[in-house]
């Protein structure tokens, strides 16, 4: 028996930042809340799955015509072209000009690592990221790991309580040749002339935008309204990488149902890029899941079906807004001193409560309530089991602190250029 | 618009060798046969699926106890836990010892991934790699890619027709601290002092061990006799890493149904090294995929679904040793020149057909049978449909081409040490 280990010199690696569930999860107290679940939940606090998958699920195991062979490397042709059209609108001019493609990964964080794969490989100008910091512990650190700089940046303005576009307009203040990582910014309102601005400087300091598609419905329920960013990216003519998970719309979280979206300025530019993609996501998983893609095109290819997602989407939107009116009815009837205002104000299942750090800490340490350090909630997890023990702990929070210091977190004094 | 893209410099990629299957779907000739598949075929040419498998996925499908939510990054512990006892046995010293752990990967390729990843910044010395070659397109690529040299090597004798245990021994006269991807070496039948000569010399040299395991129980039926290697090193204290695929002895193809195993020499130096890939794994996928894992695991952990998949491996495997017999004996009465024993004493869906590279050549170009340029074929490929013309094919190709060249290909003059 050999004695010295091969493995001697590796230590246990240190755990992400991530460890907030770990710290719930091991947490005795009987009325803890966890506010910071990825997925959207139930009003019975489990994961929110479209009724239309199960029954899909069901159709699909009972089709003895279906085979189950490895997919080709850049995945399910017919999923790619459905989700492609959702994301664009069926009629978009990039895909007629059939100018934007993708390739079938294995979710989101799969699309990310193939996508920054390919950057480091062939764009070697942009070696500094900025990446809106809701995404900066998942696939900032991915950039990093493949030796990018990266900073993170906020379009949250926590003094005035909203999402700021004068915010949005100095990000793109970043040096030339940027990778530029681009949530929804849907709350962000810009106008017509702001999106000039905002184009125009991506444009000339030749910023790569690389956006986060993560679940398209699940801000506004309306499906173009979701991705109005691309569209006036696509109608510009700009190139671009794109994100597109479709987990979290349809309720399939553990299938890896992602895509990363490439547009390109011509199909021989597209070619080229995809051609390159394949390579690499042949040395990554050589074939991506199949089972959440199959139940998904069969949803999108299928009217009736569609129709049923999309009632289903609408009914979880309307859910969402209807605990974000009770949470802030609940805070004004309280008393709870501050304007509560911008909870209703912001679309999706994610938004800001509006806390500053001392008041996230309370909920946490005081009333195991689970907050993340930004005060960025899951409001789905809001339900009528725990929204007056949630909403009473908030207004003991800012009774307590409130004094002590003012909605600005202290250790924020920038908003963008913080380096990770 | 733009007029220059970002993608300028982007060059269309070379395509891997793998494009026999392209030429196969390209030919216009009705019977043409493709005989390189990477699945298993039924008598009918499709993929085959254990019965038991459509059982449990019409199961899985109609439990409304089951969420979807994401797996954890290492993935579905029960599943890890389920097919680590099917690879070492229930009692196997190591799991007892807690000093075998693994990662759910996306299939046999993350699976590689993950360790090539984890070897190249946790083994520095060993930046050499020797690979089977039946494994060096798919693998041994990915290990060139992230800077090793990579050797194929090959235990198959095309002049004694059949596997030399000899040439598996000179294999390990490789440099100190390579890293040595081993497939199954059943064929091999090496003899105890073989076996004792491999270990020592594996041992000295701190050679590290990084088996292949595709499909367990399709070699022989017997599963424990499939992985009779795993227990010899186990048995002698070595760490390694082993892939182990469930994709194709269970006939779920397109679900990314992988494991990276890890054996350490004790519990503490296990933790640190799985701590290290779920680093890794989180930059690549974050989550594995769960259909494929929770049908397999229902299947293993049920002793009547257990039982049934077991019976379907051993149909498999009687079926495939029958069409090799069968292919044989119609050689033997076509009096094709030769001997064509090996062909059954091979073990596997894949084996070596024992032809030259102008026989195989003669088969491809003449008769359009698709046979990889090492002869290496997928014997479940051959059916009642195609056996005639299959063999009438090689007994011409023998005939026309057997006074030019006796059975060693040309191009190869030694069987290791052949740089990728």
């Amino acid at each position: 028996m050999p004695t010295l280990s091969v493995f001697m010199d590796v230590p246990l690696a240190h755990k992400l930042e991530g460890s907030l569930l770990k710290t719930y999860k091991q947490d005795d107290y009987p009325n803890k809340i966890f506010l910071a679940y990825r997925v959207c939940m139930t009003n019975e606090g489990h994961p929110w799955v479209s009724l239309v998958v199960q029954k899909t699920r069901l159709q699909i195991s009972q089709d003895p015509s279906l085979n189950y062979e490895y997919l080709p490397t850049m995945g399910l042709k017919s999923f790619i072209q459905a989700s492609l059209a959702l994301l664009f609108g069926k009629h978009s001019q990039a895909i007629v000009e059939n100018r934007v493609g993708g390739v079938h990964t294995v979710g989101d964080s799969g699309a990310f690592q193939l996508g920054i794969q390919f950057l480091r490989a062939w764009h070697k100008d942009a070696r500094i990221v900025y990446i809106i910091s809701s995404q900066k512990e998942l696939h900032g650190l991915v950039f990093q790991d493949m030796g990018f700089t990266v900073y993170e940046y906020s379009v949250w303005d926590p003094k005035k309580l909203c999402m700021d576009p004068d915010i949005l307009l100095n990000v793109v203040e970043i040096p030339h040749g940027c990778v530029l990582v681009m949530g929804n910014i849907i709350d962000c309102k810009l106008t017509p002339s702001g999106w000039a601005k905002l184009m125009s400087m991506i444009k000339s300091k030749q910023i790569f935008p690389f956006f986060d598609i993560p679940c398209q419905g699940l801000y506004t329920s309306d499906l173009e309204e979701d991705t109005r960013i691309l569209q006036y990216f696509v109608s510009q003519g700009f190139e671009f990488f794109c994100s597109q998970s479709l987990s979290k719309n349809f309720g399939i979280y553990d299938e890896g149902v992602g895509i990363l979206v490439v547009v390109a300025v011509n199909n021989q530019q597209l070619l080229c890029v995809l051609s390159q993609l394949e390579g690499l996501a042949q040395a990554l998983w050589l074939n991506p899941p199949n089972t959440g893609a199959r139940i998904i095109t069969s949803i999108l290819c299928n009217p009736a079906l569609l129709g049923e997602w999309k009632q289903s989407l609408k009914e979880v939107v309307e859910n969402i807004m209807l605990t974000k009116e009770k949470v802030k009815e609940k805070l004004r009837l309280l008393g709870t001193p501050g304007s509560w205002g911008h909870i209703t104000e912001q679309s999706g299942t994610h938004g800001y409560l509006g806390l500053n750090s001392q008041q996230v800490e309370y909920l946490v340490r005081k009333k195991h309530i689970y907050i993340p350090k930004n005060g960025q909630i899951n409001f789905s997890c809001i339900n009528a089991n725990n929204i007056n023990y949630i909403t009473e702990g908030i207004n003991e929070a800012v009774l307590l602190t409130e004094s002590s210091e003012m909605c600005l977190p202290k250790e924020k004094k920038t908003l963008i250029g913080i380096k990770l």
